[in-house]
This record gives structure tokens, C-alpha cells and sequence, in this order.
């Protein structure tokens, strides 16, 4: 099998992994990498970090070019504009893996409430599948649209989906911090200067506290609401969550939360459960499609503090997106993603 | 007036910004600096950047000695030997501002199960005074040992203690997530390698979950018990702690927390209300005896989030410690930390 | 006595970093501090790190209000501009202090070759002074135009000059290489995204070889042609600068090189000699207006190796402008400067 | 064909990245593990982000059994005891690739000049070769016992080869200044603290001035003698190098120095040659094998500038250790290697 692969903004974070992952890919060809700033230029003009090994060319950003060379696309822009594309290519019959935020909510009241703007293509929500490959495989097989999931919700997600799913009637709240890398907001200079060197290294800073958009897609797959306050660190990549779950008083004895989390994911390939937190760091699964999890009860405070790790670039964006085209093509899951390193 | 001042451990991080802060003070003549292990060098030999502007003499760890040379000693060592050493100048009338954790709990059982040593000066806990300046500062103007906060517990309690008074019977829960820089740590090679470069850098982690020792004098400041989880960050200094108050269902509406913060501290000089948390970072306050801090209340899941920030190596140990000497001898409380920058 | 001081661009690095000395300075009331971007504002607004410290209104880039209200002006702007406002400024009987390059060649031809523009007020460069202090002392008392040297080429001169003094005959080459923080690059965004975080972080890389702005200045102070390579640090502040002087061949036995920095630099306060290169850091000088400098000799390779390192914000940029103003004004040249720390 | 491949001391850099490599290889079977200090656990006991990838246990260092498993043995040791297992392994008839720096000098009484100690298989040293991939491919392909060249070395010589052989009569001189990441001091705990978090972050410095042992390597290699200066900087991995060649006078008009690299480097595969400086960086080069270069000719001062960066952990260490294997055994030299990530 050769699946012909596009991918719409090819030299933001998310584009630029996607080529390094799609182009060591066995069953994949990448056939149209569209730039809307770079067209005509090759990329390892912007990337010279590429030159030599995945040295495409890159094209305007035509759907109906790209529909005719391609039966799989990625759209890698954080932009209103994949409401407009998904439409045109889903009816060319051509498979939409969308990393941006546009599908991931199935309620577009949700969408225009935390977006700010309208959803111009609702029609398409109930269609989409929330790509979390751990929770909606079954889905995902069947599915012509992924939304890739957010950096933060995919680590938060599964830090709190195997507790929710079995002690729900329990919980009295949940409040999430998340620590992620500066790569997390994209690689285009935005008009303030916060992601500039001085501005971000050697400090730490929270931020769109209680409004931040992965806050819906969070508590849309858990069914609960959460307190999520993310924070950037002096990181380039990489996202450290802790979640805690307060259980409400008399709720009776907790059992091991380490057995909870291997209970849910023992026949997951990503996920590792780790016995000590001190084992879960950012470091550990810089440049793998791995998320890394542990917990603990403590037992004075009725609370259950689970901490887990994702590269924000490869489990958190691209390495999930192509986790989800393997099941959507029904290849092995693991394929070019086994082990790392991007 | 010129106060005759001795550091023991004046080689850690603690001992040496006492020296930095305390050199140029204008009421203080530094006239004992002891070190374990580089007595009869001088300070420049183990500290190159203090060469030519605080180059005084080491000498041994003496207790005599230093006795006779001065009128109030800081004991910064991380170590059980302060138990032995603040009642033996006590008894000198000597007064004692000890930055390590021996004398912050009323009680010695909790320091013996939270420290995992029995309590040598039982006796002393009773005297000794909790040196939070700006809530204690009365008993600290009569205090002749005071225990200088913990770093993580000086943040969360500022953080938490205007919502515990206005609010107690409303609140459901408290859990903290608190960031910092490796100098938390301190400066020796301990056992392990977690405090290589290699093992920090580019990294995010989190430890002591629901086991740190600074949790017990947190929740005796405030009277309520916490999920605390410290957190290593890529930074050499600083501290962000996030603070998630979760009030009870049916507590009726809450007004605006940049309110009750600010009435709280209205007269502080070392607390910096901000209006918007993207104000506060860790990289604002360093070197300064600043606590900055924001809040917001997340109306959706009834939960005040509270972001404070300070320089663990400043507000966080060696500066408040002079801040609280200052109030012991009557000083103008701002004076030498006033501006920063250390 | 109270020197009215003025500041043209208040808000980038060496703007912010007058403020924070200038506002400790027991001779100076700072009267007007202007800002081309953020006027009408409070200089906390546009630098939260400042509030309730350093507070000052930021104010209109109009020269005439500036010359009312100042008998000192500094002029912090990376512009062209100065070379118009230098003059005004003059004219009015105001010193001025300029941190740009505008004013330190002497060859206007050099100032536009290396430039890239035609200087406009050519006949101000015989007048004005290279504030490089510790070789200009007698010609900055005097001078009613100071031109700041770049921070590369304060670490450069500094460690070249004893040895061209001494043994300039024998030199057969000079090369440097200096190793810069990113506050360097300046505060704005540039058209470049290259000081983003994710371009710099955990990275190194040269730039500008042999074209950069302050190699000319360099060969202007020592009179000899050299190599110069900036880099780019992952850093926010600090400058090491490595410079090789090679030595003719024949020509006889080399003295001990420290012994030649100690005689250089035997009555100067901001530098400090030690005797190991391993004692110079980055860090060592961080805050202060020191220049460390050590350096061996390469018998094998008739090599002297010079290492030097400066805080580039401080002794390279503000800090040294600071000292200028002093010796200009007949003060104590110490004066606010002394041991740091900003 | 499947290699039977043995690495002692499995859990330092060199080690780590060998199995993070080796485990990838498609003609590789890893056979033995050594590891002094934790034998009898897993490796991802040690390692955590290992867990599931890579998961082989850690055995004695027992150079008999080593013998029975392995064909090939890697000895990632910095240690003087490769001098006594390498001759054992020879005498079975095994291949050996060794990371540390006892095998690379010719003359023993170099070695024992620059290390300090004797060396006590001098008889290998004319049977060993230096395995810098790019220049000794031939001799590699026959060899039983190859150095691998240092990391330091292999940028160093990769940039001053091209210009050494078309042009070594003209040269005067050459500085070289490299920059490196704090790996390249091996994952120990040193006597001193120099590789603690706080003593590397946000700084840099040199070390070694003149005395590094990677010098006479370098100068064997171009036979012209070098000042060599290393730097620690505030990086994980990759090393960034600027060498001068400083040219005689009257040595009449230079080349364009990119030709002179492209010529010699034409059919090199892990070589890439950048037309500006500023391509070269120590981030695009991070997890892969090459060695990216550029030049400059400073007319000005007949100087030649030339910059490179590697991965100190792969091209500078492991990589082109597995490169060497590749060569040692007639594989494609690119096997496993191309690309990157590591």
C-alpha cells in the first residue's frame, strides 16, 4: 500500500513533524506539501534542519490541486480557514485529519462560546471523530474526519478518563495544572512579544486561566468540569500534567490509583504506567509518541494526584495525527511511531 | 546602630545571599561567617563572583566563637544541628533566625513525622515564632527565634491566607501546584544525580507528592489541609505556585478576588497585587523580596485560582529572613531589600 | 548636588536598565524618560517587573521638552535617529551620553561602510568621546558628547589592550570569538523570527562573521585588523569573549600574561584579574559592571589566550554609561555601581 | 547478517545512545550489556525513557563472557581500563570500537603526555585506527580495533581538513573555538559541582585552555598544531565550532572556502555543507549523525572562518561509532543512521 499524503501549512511545528514522521513512514507517500508563506521556496529553505532528508518542494495552498494528488490530508493550520477546507475535501472523498481546534467540539454553541467566532460548517460536527486514538478507536476506523485532539487535552484526557470512568458518583472537582514548552504556541511570531527568548526562558507564568479553548474538549470527553490553568515553562517542548481529583468525604476507601491506570491501559502501546512520579518527566518522552502516567492517593486530603507526560509535538499534534491515520487505513498502529525519536 | 551579625553555612544559596543582602546593609556589621567546609579560606575563594564586594573570612562552625562576636546569628544549614545550635545561643541572648525547617512546627509530632527524626528542642517550639512578616509581625518584633518560612509554604500561605480568613466555611478544598527553580534544592551534590544539568534542563517534573515537609506548616498557617505537588522547572530560581480554591455548591456568589487580595495587603510594601495574572512571573520578582500576586474566580466550576510568584533565594529564604530581622531590632522593615535586585 | 537626567527610549534593555540604576542614584533625579511606542503610559504598564519601584510616566520623544527639563540625556535607541537628536541636544548646552553606535568611529567613510548608511552629523565624531572608561578616563571628564562602546567591543578592547600596549611589535593575528546572550539582539521583535524562544533555546550558532558593526571599533581602540566571530548564546544575559592573540614567530620568550592584566588594570575597580580562566563566567558578573578577565599563554602555539566575560546590559551597555556620567560630572565613579546588582 | 554487538558501560551517554541506536539496527543483534555500577537490573531501571523500547538487561562486566556472546564490542567507557580489555577482546578474535581516547594517538608518549598516565598496550596503538569516518573509510574497512574520534576532534578536523590539504603551506595559524553541550562531560557525578544545574544554566565559560586532550588528536590528524580552547555551554547536547585559519601575508588571492568544503565533501553522505554561516547551527544538527559546515574568507585579515556543528552525542560519540560498524562490516554506512532522530 502507498497512501498518497497531503499536508496544509507544512512549516509550523505541527507540518514540519508530520514530514519528518510521514517521510520515514512505510506506507506512505507524501504528495503535496502546501506553505501559504513559502510556496516555490524547498523546505529545507525554511527548515535547513531538513535538507537532505525530506526535501519537498512546497506548493500554494490549492484544495483542488491538493485534492487531485492526495486521498489523505492533514490540515496543520490553527486557522479558522480548515472549516472551509475540511467541506471541499471530504467531498472529493478524500480523508481529513484536522490537528487545529475546528471538530473537536460537538456542540458549535460550545465552539462560538470558546472560539469567539461562528462554526461555518456545523454540519460537520456530528461527523467528526474526537481523535484520542486510546478512547475512540473503534470511531476512528470508521471515520472520513479526525480532529486531532489538543496538546493539553490529550495528557489530561487520559490522566482522568480511567478514574472518571470508574469513580465518577465520587468526585466532588477537578483542577488541572499543565506546564508545557513554548513550541505549544506555534511557530509564527504573534503581535505581543511573548515568545520571544527573554520573555520565556528562565521563568515561569500562567496564563487564559479558566478560559483556555482545551478546557471544553476536556470536559466534553470526561463529562465533568475542570479547573485547567495551564502554565508555559521554560521548556522548547514537552507538557508535565497534575490533575487532581478530589473525592467527596465518605466516599469510602480509594484502591490503588497505579492499578486503575494499568487496568484501563494494559493493552496500550503509548501509554506506560510508571510506579513512582519521580519516573514521569517531559524529558522522557521528548520526541515519542508516548504518554507517560503515574498516581498517587493521599489519603489525608481524600485526593487523587495523577501526573503524565506527552511531547506536545509528537503525542500532543503529529505523531497522534498519524496514530490515527494507521487505524484509519487499518495498518499496524504502531507503524513509523514504535519507539520515537522526532 | 550597627547590629553584629553571624551566618552559619554561609556557603549554600542561603548563606550566601545573606552575605550579598546583609554586606550592604546600613545597620549591620557581618562579624562571623562559619563554613563546615572552607574554614580558613575566604568567601571569593569557593564563590569567585564575590571577589573585591563581600570578601570576609570563613571560619570554623564554633559556637563560642560566634557567640562572643555576635548579637544575632542566622543559621542556614539544611540540617538537624540547628536543633542543637538555637538553644545554645539562645541561652547566650543571642537571637536566633534559623532559614531551615527545625523550628516552623507547633508540634513536635508533626515535625517528627514529617521530617522522619525526633525533635531534639521540644521545648524551643513554643517560643519560637513562624517569621511570616506580614502576618505574624507583631510576635516577630518580640521574638528571640524566629523560623524563617519555607519557600514554597511563604508563597502558597500569602496566596491562601485573605481567601481562608474571609471565606473558610466555604471552601471545599485546596490543592496547590507550585513550579520552581533548582536552587530550591540547594547547592551541595547530593546523592542522587537529580540536580545535574543534564537532569533538569529542558525538563519538567514533579516530586514529594503529598510527602514535601513544607505542607505541614502550610496548613498550620491557615487551618486547612492541602494536596500540595511541588514541581522541578528549568529555571535556576523562582517560584510560581497556582492555587485552587474550590468553594462548596450553594456558597452564593463571590466577589471579585483581586479584592480581597488587596484589602488583605493593602499595607505591605513586599506584596504586589496585580490585576491580571499574566503579570505575574517568576522572572518579575528575582532578586527582589517581592511576593507578586493575581487570582481569578473561575465562576463555571466555583473554583478561585490564586498565581503567586517569588524569588525562592529572596522572599523565599535569605531576604525575608533579613526582613524579619529588621522587624526584630525595630528597623525600617524595607530597609536594604527595598527595589532588590540580589 | 542632583543631576536632572533624561532618557530617550526608556522601555528597551539599556533604556530599562538606566532606569533600574538610575533610580538608586543618590546624585541623580530622573525628570524625563521618553518612549516612542508607549507615551502617556506608566513605565510598569509596559514593564509589570517595576511596579511600585521604579514607576516613572513615559513621556513624548520631543528633544525640546527633553532639554527643558534635563542637564543629562541618554540616548538608548538603536537608530539612526541620534545622529539627529546629538546635536539638538548639544546645541541646548546638554551632555549626552549615546549607547547606539552612532557616534564611536571617527572615520565617517568607516561609519558608513560598516553601517551601511552616510553619517549625518560627521562633524560631532571629532568631538565626541569612546566612553570605554577605564582607557579614556581623562578625555570622558571633559567631553560634552560620550559615545558607549558596544558590549562585544568593551569585553575585546578590554582584554586586548595591556597586551598591544606591551607587545604589538610581536602579534601576527588577532581573533576573537564572543559568545552573547540574547538581550543582545535588543527588545523589539524583529522582522526575523530568530530570537524566538524555539530559535535560540538550547542552541548555538555564529552570525555576522567578520561583518559585524563592532568590529571596527575594536581595531579603532587597539589599532590592529581582527577576526571577529559573534554567537549567539542560549543565554538571556552575559557576554564570554575568547580572543587569541598569535604571537610572531622568534619573537623570544613571553612574560606571565596575568601579570600584564594585573599592571593594566592595577587602580581599576570594575575590573577584576584572576588568576584561573576557569574562575571567569557569564554568571560571575551577572548584575554587576564588572569585567573578569583571566588568561593564559600557549607556549606550544605562541598563543595568548585572553578570556574575559561581562554582563552585556550592565558594563556593556547601561552600567558603563552610568560610570561615564560619573566621571563626567566628577563624581565618585563607583557611585550606585558598585557591586551590583541590576 | 546479524551482528552480535556487546557495549560495556551500557548506562552512560555513549552507552545509552549505542542501545538507543543499535536497537534500531536491522542487522544488529545486542547480545551482551555490561554496566559496572548496576548489573543484574533492566536498563530502564536506570533509564526510564527506555521503558518498553529498548528494555535489555545489565550484566558484569565480565570481558570472558562478554567474548562467548558478541562479535563486536563497543567500550563506552571513559576510563583507562579499555587499554586492558582491549587486547583481551582482539586475542578472541573480536571486533573492537572504542569511544574513549585511548587508542586515537599514534605516539605513546603523546598519550601519556596529554593523559597523564602511561599507556600500557602501546603495542595497539599502530593496529588501532583513528575512526574519523570521512578520512580514513579505507583503513576502517580492514580494521579490528578503531579510536573513535573525539567529539571536539571530529567537528574540528571535519572543518580544518578541506583547507589543511589544498592550502597548508599558506596557513599561519589556527584558533578553534567550539562550544558544547553539558553531555559531553558524561552522565557521572564529577568530584567538582561544575555540572550542576545552577553551575551551567545561563552561563558559559571556558575550561581547559591549551591542555584538553582532544588537541593532539586534532593536530595528529592535520598535522599543524592548534589553540584550542573548549567551552561549556548552557546546552543539553550539540557543539557548535569556529576555527580560524589565520592565512600568511602574500599568500595571494583565497578561493571561495564553500567549493574547497564541497569539493572534499562531494560524496560525503553525514556532511552538509551550508552556503551562510548562519544555517549551521547546534539545534539542526540535534539527534542525527551529520556534521553541517560553512565558511567564510575574511579578506580584511586573510582569514578563514569556518563553522560546524554535531551532535556530540551521536556524530561526536555514538553515531559515528555505529557509522564505523557499518564501514568495519561492508554494510550501507548509512544504515540506521540516515536521517536521524536520536
Amino acid at each position: 500500500m502507498s497512501i498518497k499524503v497531503g499536508i496544509i501549512g507544512s512549516t509550523g511545528y505541527a507540518g514540519e513533524f508530520l514530514v519528518r514522521i510521514l517521510s520515514k513512514h512505510p506506507e506512505v507517500e507524501i504528495t503535496y506539501l502546501s506553505s501559504a508563506h513559502s510556496a516555490g521556496k524547498k523546505l529545507s529553505n525554511v527548515l535547513p534542519a531538513l535538507a537532505g532528508i525530506a526535501d519537498y518542494p512546497l506548493q500554494k495552498e490549492d484544495i483542488e490541486r491538493i485534492s487531485q494528488s492526495c486521498e489523505c490530508v492533514f490540515i496543520a493550520k490553527k486557522s479558522v480557514e480548515s472549516m472551509k477546507y475540511a467541506p471541499m475535501l471530504l467531498k472529493q472523498g478524500i480523508k481529513v485529519i484536522d490537528i487545529g481546534g475546528e471538530f473537536r467540539l460537538k456542540d458549535a454553541r460550545q465552539y462560538e462560546k470558546w472560539y469567539g467566532n461562528a462554526h461555518t460548517s456545523p454540519e460537520l460536527l456530528e461527523r467528526s471523530v474526537y481523535g484520542l486514538c486510546e478512547l475512540n478507536r473503534e470511531k476512528i476506523k470508521k471515520a472520513e474526519l479526525v480532529a486531532n485532539p489538543g496538546c493539553y487535552s490529550t495528557a489530561s484526557i487520559l490522566s482522568l478518563y480511567p478514574f472518571v470512568q470508574t469513580m465518577k458518583q465520587s468526585i466532588a472537582s477537578i483542577n488541572i495544572s499543565a506546564s508545557s514548552g513554548v513550541t505549544g504556541a506555534g511557530r509564527t511570531i504573534s503581535s505581543t512579544e511573548k515568545n520571544l527568548f527573554v520573555n520565556c526562558f528562565n521563568d515561569h507564568s500562567a496564563y487564559s486561566v479558566g478560559t483556555h479553548k482545551h478546557t471544553p474538549e476536556i470536559e466534553q470527553e470526561i463529562s465533568f468540569p475542570v479547573t485547567f490553568v495551564p502554565q508555559l515553562a521554560s521548556m522548547d517542548r514537552g507538557i508535565l500534567t497534575v490533575v487532581y481529583i478530589n473525592i467527596k468525604t465518605g466516599s469510602g476507601p480509594l484502591g490503588d490509583p497505579i492499578e486503575v491506570l494499568q487496568e484501563q491501559y494494559a493493552d496500550e502501546d503509548f501509554i506506560r504506567i510508571f510506579n513512582t512520579i519521580d519516573e514521569v518527566t517531559a524529558s522522557n518522552v521528548r520526541g515519542t509518541n508516548f504518554c507517560d502516567i503515574s498516581a498517587v492517593y493521599v489519603e489525608r486530603t481524600s485526593t487523587v494526584a495523577v501526573v503524565s507526560a506527552i511531547d506536545n509535538l509528537i503525542k500532543g499534534a503529529s505523531g497522534q495525527a498519524v496514530q490515527n491515520m494507521n487505524i484509519m487505513y487499518g495498518l499496524d498502529e504502531e507503524t513509523v511511531l514504535w519507539g520515537g525519536c522526532f
